[in-house]
């Protein structure tokens, strides 16, 4: 299955670049402006007599970047955008009208309006001289007028267009802060917020700092996100693996973590963090409470960084869960800085789903002052991450109160968005459950289901002769014949010998009974061909 | 000097972190909400008991990291910002009554306004209900309200909230293709574009894929700007000086590359890439044609890789000098894909100054199929760079047009800037040359003047003694008698035994008179204290 993920997009790319490019050639196919033309007779000698190889190959990378995989936009995209782009060449041409992309947690791509007040705050300080104008009144609501000149207000001469303080503005981290203090019940410190361009780039900062060589471990949650395999393969680390318990609807098991902690130690890997993802991605559990403390314990114990992907904190679809910051669980427990935590949080997720904004932090507590200021020096190499996203960090833990003129409208929207997600998180798990030799956890939280196909041996057997794991071999029938894209579990690993797909819950709900239909039929005419 | 450079931000952490962070203790300073002062008796017994050392210590961390330095954000910008906090809590305490920070090219933090049009554009794509309201009419110019229009209709489904793909929305990659090739006369290919969140984050993408172990090199310009340094030690390679020769206006002179070249090569590094700045960071010359000819034949007869810089290619002040994009100079010279090539872009630089969008792209040709694969698998592991950045990017190559109803005012706003800044920059030169021991080539581009200090040597000794490079020293004793932030040389290497200074010409005009009065007084009366 490696293999099959390592293909990811290069016939696509290959195909896509073959015709503009052309080693040892200056031709293109695009109309030469005049002063190529100019360069024509020089061209031709030129290149001509160069044959020497490029200085770059893929032989000659770097081969941490070689190693790296990230299936959530690996091969089965890429075939889908071809697929796509016959679509429009072709209308009529393949047995589905468009292509449903549920393999990203990218939700306004699939319909999903933005909130409202975020995005009139957003206009508001991209714009500030709206800020002076009679219309503007008309336009926005009053309580993101009074928003922006806030924020305007936080920003040294109001320059939304200046780098910030490398962890953000300290205003809007100071917002924040009081956002985490009013969720947890315990107290934030600005000078702990990192903002970052999304929670991906904090994670890879972490890595980066924990790294050293592959003597060095990480421990993660399988099946995991695909981020944290790339990032510590980028680093040079070594993945140190966790199942998660399918059986028990995806628990986390100190046991399971604690011997896979003892046997990454005795081939002397040193496990520097725990990795948690609560929600889960792809799995979609929520983590109890009594878990979260056993997780705690453990870190502690061990001498572990715990670094809690809390992404998914709004996404909660089950009445007898909740969600809990692992910074309020250890400090229920009476831990403060004595444990090495990061907490990481985005814009892109929740009921904003504000994926292309770039916006996230990492609040990170328990580390010595000597190696935050190391984490602020790798901050500053980047100068900072971009002020939209900022303000829309500040903004999304910080959403209008009782009493302002958007309160009502604001929480309509979420609600809106939040209720309708755990229907259809509802419907596509029971749909997943009707299936034939499929079974389905409840996603609890997040944005995904993660189903088990129990394949038939022939089926098993033709994603052999195709050279393609059985589930990436399930994924791409289901996409040829539906438009619905999923990622094979292979991209998230997996219990070996075991087959999932993760499958957003993300398209509009007036989309989901086709998409079931579609699902359906595909599925009983996939297993009625491989039947044993 | 090194061991000076390393000292960064040190202090200033420590003292800021020191009242907040008490490691083996829970307690806080803030005031503890009603949830915390439950789990108080736990923490005291919990906490007390655990004396174990804490699982990352700076000794512990990633090397690379901690050998990585970062000048333009150290250790007299966090003693400047002490100060600032000085001048808030005791106003009158200081021989100043503002700090200005000359140390960053950061436009807009000094008052530098953004241009209307493109704030125009973002605020609408930021809240798109607005294009459906009649009051915009009156509130925006109708060019931005054309174009943004067009710019939601390039965005699958309009959402300005979805990821993109990870090179960037295929559209705005267009567009700026289009621009690259009105600027140069030759065809550019939006596959070739990769739309990053800044520069910083193109330039890790390349120091990430060229280097493999630290006996891979990247030539950089000495001096330089310190993004490479810390890159490059960052991704654990080797940084191969070639001196820039300020006698001739920081000539680029290809007998000292080659040599530099040749003597990495005999001490066993694969030089693989050759850095150009132009026009330079710190230093501010503009490349001639004739010599960017030399370097394009010299990286295609060594085989490097050539990362062009050129991200102030609209900062130009001098009437005897122009742009070239070392695309076009290639292509002139009838070089095509058989050139290694990156160009890097930003839209924090020219006159639209907008550091805090996070805007930027990577021109990348020359590369074959399989290699560009890797280059796109390591953005799509961070999905892709924020939207606002790529709409600002594809602004910025595709600003209002003759006819086009903001012309005229986008005009004045881009000529006003520039000019400013062609002024200041020549009265800050003139300035410096006035004074004793000061020698300062011209700024021809950029946004920087980076004058030599000929120091007695008598300060020299001080230094010493102060633990400190000569001209750190002096730029701390600015600071401290003016406000005025600058950054020694010794943050961007230079000659050995030589001494600079990198003073960015963004104050506003009519604080340029103010500077340059303080300036003189603070270095007759430093000359004065430390002649020989």
């Amino acid at each position: 299955m490696r293999r099959f993920a390592a293909e990811r997009a290069r016939k696509f790319l290959s195909s896509s670049l073959r015709s503009s490019y052309s080693y040892s050639s200056s031709s293109s196919s695009n109309p030469l402006p005049a002063a190529a033309a100019a360069a024509a007779a020089a061209a031709a000698s030129t290149a001509m007599s160069s044959t020497i190889s490029p200085p770059v190959t893929v032989d000659s990378i770097n081969p941490k970047v070689k190693k790296c995989e990230y299936a959530v936009r690996g091969e089965i995209v890429t075939h889908a955008q071809r697929l796509q782009q016959e679509l429009q060449t072709s209308p009529g041409s393949l047995p589905f009208d468009e292509i449903l992309y549920c393999n990203i947690g990218n939700p306004q791509s699939l319909g999903q309006q933005p909130i409202t007040f975020f995005r009139e705050v957003l206009a508001l300080c991209d714009h500030p001289a709206l800020l002076d104008r009679d219309e503007t009144h008309a336009l926005f609501s009053s309580d993101a007028i009074a928003r922006a000149w806030e924020i305007l207000d936080l920003i040294p001469g109001r320059a939304t267009g200046a780098y910030s303080h490398s962890q953000g503005i300290k205003g809007l981290r100071d917002a924040i802060a009081a956002g985490i203090a009013a969720r947890d019940g315990f107290p934030a410190n600005a000078d702990d917020i990192f903002l970052t361009d999304g929670a991906s780039p904090a994670v890879h900062m972490m890595m980066q700092l924990l790294i050293r060589s592959e003597k060095d471990g990480i421990l993660c949650p399988i099946p995991q996100y695909p981020l944290y395999s790339a990032s510590i393969a980028l680093h040079g680390g070594s993945l140190v693996p966790y199942y998660l318990n399918e059986a028990t609807g995806w628990g986390l098991e100190i046991f399971e973590v604690k011997s896979q902690l003892e046997d990454a130690r005795s081939k002397g890997i040193t496990v520097r963090a725990l990795v948690v993802i609560n929600p889960g991605n792809p799995t979609g559990q929520v983590l109890a409470e009594a878990n979260q403390r056993e997780i705690v314990e453990f870190c502690k114990k061990e001498g572990l960084v715990l670094l809690a992907d809390e992404v998914y904190q709004e996404n909660i679809y089950v009445e007898n869960k909740q969600f809990n910051s692992f910074k309020k669980i250890s400090r229920l427990m009476g831990y403060g800085e004595e444990l090495s935590l990061v907490s990481f949080q985005s814009v892109s997720k929740g009921y904003y789903g504000e994926c292309g904004k770039r916006g996230g932090y990492m609040e990170v507590t328990g580390f010595t002052p000597d190696v935050r200021e190391q984490i602020y020096k790798v901050a500053s190499v980047n100068l900072c991450s971009n002020i939209s996203g900022q303000i829309l960090a500040s903004l999304v833990m910080n959403p209008p109160k009782v009493g302002d003129e958007s309160y009502e409208s604001f929480t309509a929207e979420k609600e809106g968005i939040l209720q309708s997600l755990a229907r259809r998180a509802q419907a596509l798990e029971d749909a997943f459950n009707n299936l034939e030799g499929v079974t389905c956890n409840k996603a609890e939280g997040a944005m995904y289901l993660f189903p088990r196909l129990h394949l038939p041996q022939k089926a098993i057997d033709a994603a052999k002769a195709a050279n393609a794991a059985p589930d990436a071999f399930y994924a791409r029938r289901l996409l040829d014949a539906t438009g619905i894209v999923v990622v094979p579990g292979s991209g998230f690993r997996q219990v070996p010998g075991t087959w999932h797909m993760r499958c957003t819950i993300l398209p509009q709900e007036d989309k989901i009974p086709a998409i079931i239909s579609r699902l359906k039929a595909f599925h009983e005419a996939f297993m009625e061909e491989f039947r044993d």
